[in-house]
């Protein structure tokens, strides 16, 4: 059976061998949450970029740009990281490019000498653990974080996905025995869980319920988020072949 | 009220600001639980150092040296890292020189910056939230991990503190958050839990089930390990003054 391992921070990830696995990278409040919706609703493509500059300046090349800082939409910058911006097929066969604090980060830091990386998010975790499944390959699920930091809503996500693959992959890792347990303690009640979490935190999140509420919505998408080159595309898992 | 914070593995803790603060190192199998039963044995002193070579040199200055790589005492050292090693005041009065795997860097990585750093176990875990509750400082729970990861039983005694602790400290940290909910889970079979542990860390702790059964005793010493220059002592917390 292939091995499932938890990365709980990027800050982590060079102590994981990427070679020959997928890496689910989640960023759960919102950049993953945000490109599966985005792909669900028929953009194009999602290109992931570091910086805020290097965002701008592809508006000249037709991208749309989306960024946020602390929870902002960046100046100048059409759309923020809200998933229900793309809502309602919004933003069809548009090109996105998008700069957030931990999520583009995470991505970029798995693209190197990972097989493959997909994007995780509640909204297509059963889709997510059915592709997985499909592709029988070593997983490595690397979490976005805080700052570098250990992060609630990531980590129960990932504990999430662990258990859904429970029986498929062996989990030979303590950060999966940990979250798959804590998230089967708090999966009947995950926002009120999660609304303990740290103050700082919560005040970035300030004004976003309405997002973060959609964002906890389970298998709502089902659709694969994969990075092919630099950019984010829909894949539909019963129809790849591997 | 003062602040609670976690570092779940050594490779995160340049993300805490240590200053003003009391780190408590943990490396519950063995090393934290192994020095607390040494001092609770009247030994004199022990001094973590990084390396084998510069462990077997303190010999000479009448250190008794203990170290052990990967489970196993090292070769030329009259101690391993068992904490049954001490009981019945075995090295009383003596000097002990140490260097495990995990913890010993952990106390590196924390005496630089922090105003104190103390030892975490089990086997003194209300003596500790005695002791810091009455210094009234700020706390960093420096969990060793293993190998630079997540690992399961450093975090469940963070929960543990964390848990004795509340009320009288405020915990803005969601690693303090999600591991005090692990540790309220498991709490009446942590040993259970304990066993779903990695594969490999499970081979490395072969042949130490006592250890192990001694390292998950709840408060069985009243003392607080403390970090004196470059040398861990026994301190009696209801008689230190702040």
């Amino acid at each position: 059976m292939k091995k499932i391992e938890i990365c709980l921070s990027p800050e982590l990830i060079h102590l994981h061998d990427l070679k020959g696995k997928i890496v689910v990278v989640v960023d759960i409040f919102r950049a993953t949450s945000t490109m599966v919706t985005g792909l669900a609703n028929a953009v194009q493509s999602i290109t992931p970029v570091a910086g805020l500059e290097t965002c701008r300046a592809m508006k000249k090349e037709g991208y749309i740009i989306a960024g946020e800082r602390n929870g902002q939409t960046a100046e100048g910058f059409e759309l923020g990281n809200s998933p229900l911006s793309y809502l309602k097929k919004a933003y069809e066969g548009k090109k996105i490019a998008v700069t957030t604090t931990n999520g583009t980060l995470a991505i970029e830091l798995s693209k190197k000498d990972a097989d493959e990386v997909i994007l995780g998010a509640f909204l297509n975790l059963q889709a997510t653990a059915d592709y997985l499944v499909q592709k029988n390959k070593d997983v490595v699920i690397h979490c976005a974080g805080w700052k570098g930091m250990f992060n609630l809503e990531d980590s129960l996500y990932a504990g999430a996905l662990v258990k859904r693959l429970a029986g498929h992959f062996t989990f030979d890792c303590d950060g999966a025995i940990a979250m798959k347990s804590l998230f089967e303690q708090h999966q009947n009640n995950l926002q009120g869980f999660l609304n303990q979490a740290s103050h700082a935190k919560r005040l970035q999140n300030h004004n976003i319920e309405a997002d973060i509420d959609f964002c906890l919505t389970m298998d709502k998408y089902d659709l694969v988020g994969k990075l092919q080159g630099e950019a984010l595309i829909k894949v539909n898992p019963q129809k790849e072949t591997t």
